[in-house]
């Protein structure tokens, strides 16, 4: 008997019949004793079409209209939904965000959730029912409906579990959880039983994109045990727990995430002043473009070079901004590769235990990859390379690691 | 400068065309200085789309589910308006239901507004905006939405109306206006200025169907100046008045309405008991079947005859329920007539003036047509006759009081 929130996307009640699918997975929780509260996104297909009638009457949508509009689509799944448990015999109740109450700020389309008022859902859950949330909405003092963003069904989970102390929050995707890599690129990928916070942040930015990086974040704040697991599969799923269980001590790697859509540009000959980092960078960050990677190296000659990488998309708008820097600070060149990937090791073991960057560098070195840039964190080491390399540097490493190992630290489920 | 609540039904924002055009009603009565509270229905297919999805998960969805699924069809109504208004420039806020708040009671799917705070739709006002509201729905005590049932979003713009002390309640559908009676049956059929809600009561449940009843009686007993219009053509409509008007006091007939749609029983020879009347109308009733015009007329031979009328569809299921009675009353036998029709002439004229019955029955009598019932109320005479003669019947009552005539009391617009 354990209180447990979960999550369904949009793929996962994307009609009558597989929200009839999901009130079954929901029942196999309540038979064997557990109290559920279910958070669910608007049915596939709906929010697009919501937002193409929106953007039929106008270009740019006033945004707290914009929220009333579309906060209707999760709304038709939480009826449908409770309807579909009660047709089984399972009392159910369904409340969008208002109502629960989930209190939010006035950042319409990008709320963030500011309060949960728990009363509603466990006076429900007291009499039995099944509580069945609209995601991604809320309410703002004034009382308007405010929405999340995109993919804020996942946060709403989240901080529903936070604020009932839930046991478990179980976000149900397409996939069956969080591999060592990606299945497609390396075959013997594995599912991880458990994932680090940390670890979930890494792998989900740098490319394994399973949950909201926002939800993951949240979870991690409020310690809530989240766990990602597949709507339309059996299986456990990946629990992403806290740090400083027993197991995460070890010298293990997670996974391997990369990151195919990157160019790098380097801006070399600037002379050394105090602040040209921010000189070269500034002006980037400011046109709103994202700069991920950056490295600074001193030349023998007194001037510096500044390397960093941008999405490929931005890279040509990025490289005419740095042309006008390049001139006014006259820097030598300002050099853009656009066929550049990055590849990254991630795992919480790294930080105490040394070898692993050189046993990273040795099997890259075995396959002739030659490694353009370098940075390290506490729980990843992320390498530049020739994005032709991608496939064959990510297959040598899941060797290397012996990620594919089911007597691993994480082993398959 | 008038506070005005205004009513757009499904068709008249069944598109995002549609809705553009309404905010374009809606400004020219802003832009003459007018404070304007818009009341909206789905856009025309939505709630059916809606109910399907429902019926397809299960026949009897629940009742407070299917008011959670249906409210959001006005809510997307509502925030598509704004955004028109606020595309042209002119101030705009949407609340559902429940943010206004119309308080109703439990009866989901079908519930009864109990109050209405006018705080927030006050204060929008005052800043200039329109407040478009999302008809046909509420919230009960505890904070579950309710809806109205079908046509309630007229309900819920008297209610406003009523609740905001409005000067004008404008319902805006798909006819001009009512009319002395159907025109598809009397070409010289005229738009009414003006009719009083007795009238309109009698108007709307013999057949004119321009408004719900309940809607109307709603208005009456607030007293609220509703006005009946066309959202596609220009013109004033019809203003459903207080009687008391000096101009109500005119032995005018405000129309004809009529009803094809009905069938006549007759019970003849029930022994003369007391309760025979309820003896024979109760069970009929019990069964859920509406029974419409009573007579009952004592014969020589001290027994009794039974005639009433219902609508056509059920008749059948009436007449194998009387004549159990009839047996079990030792009834002589049990008629049913499915080829008949009610034609009715209303207006609140007719209560002080003699003569307007005898001048009915001699215009129809110059057409051979032969009365089988006759029954009065204040403000109308309702015959029964042959189906076969409505038309005729209709036409010659139309010119009999010669309500085609533009001279008449209630003038053309």
């Amino acid at each position: 008997m354990a209180l447990i929130v979960q999550k369904f996307g949009g793929t996962s009640v994307g009609s009558v019949e597989r929200i009839e699918a999901v009130a079954e997975k929901i029942i196999s929780f309540r038979d064997r004793g557990d109290d559920v509260v279910v958070v669910v996104s608007a049915m596939s297909g709906e929010t697009n079409r919501l937002t193409a009638l929106a953007q039929e009457m106008m270009e740019q949508p006033i945004a707290r209209e914009m929220d009333v509009l579309l906060s209707t689509g999760e709304q038709v799944t939480i009826a449908l939904l409770s309807m579909a448990l009660e047709k089984r015999g399972y009392g159910a109740r369904s409340f969008t965000g208002g109502q629960v109450r989930i209190l939010t700020d006035d950042a319409h389309t990008k709320a963030r959730i500011r309060e949960i008022d728990s009363t509603r859902i466990m006076a429900q859950l007291e009499q039995q029912n099944v509580v069945v949330v609209a995601g991604f909405q809320g309410v703002n003092e004034a009382g308007c409906i405010t929405t999340l963003g995109r993919g804020g069904s996942d946060t709403t989970a989240v901080a529903l579990a936070a604020a009932l102390k839930a046991d478990e929050c179980q976000i149900y995707t397409d996939v069956k959880g969080v591999y060592t890599t990606d299945p497609r690129v390396v075959e013997e990928a594995r599912l991880l039983k458990t994932v680090t916070f940390e670890e979930m942040l890494e792998l989900a930015s740098l490319g394994a994109k399973v949950l909201q990086i926002r939800s993951v974040e949240f979870a991690g704040k409020y310690k809530v045990p989240l766990r990602v697991l597949s709507s339309f599969e059996e299986g456990e799923g990946t629990l992403i727990s806290f740090e400083g269980d027993e197991a995460m001590e070890d010298p293990s790697i997670a996974g391997i995430a990369f990151e195919r859509d990157e160019a790098k540009l380097t801006v070399t000959g600037v002379p050394d002043v105090p602040g040209i980092a921010y000189n070269v960078i500034g002006p980037v960050s400011e046109a709103g473009i994202e700069v991920d990677v950056i490295v600074q190296n001193a030349a023998a000659d007194g001037t510096n070079d500044i390397t960093f990488t941008v999405k490929r998309g931005e890279s040509e708008r990025a490289k005419s901004i740095l042309d006008n820097i390049a001139r006014s600070l006259k820097a030598r060149e300002v050099d853009l590769d656009t066929k550049i990937c990055k590849v990254s090791l991630v795992g919480v073991g790294m930080r105490s235990h040394a070898g692993i960057a050189s046993k990273m560098f040795k099997a890259l070195a075995q396959e002739s990859i030659n490694i353009q840039i370098i940075t390290t964190s506490e729980i990843k080491i992320s390498v530049v390379i020739e994005e032709k390399y991608l496939e064959l540097a990510v297959r040598a490493l899941h060797s290397a690691f012996e990620l594919g190992d089911p007597d691993g630290e994480h082993s398959s489920s």
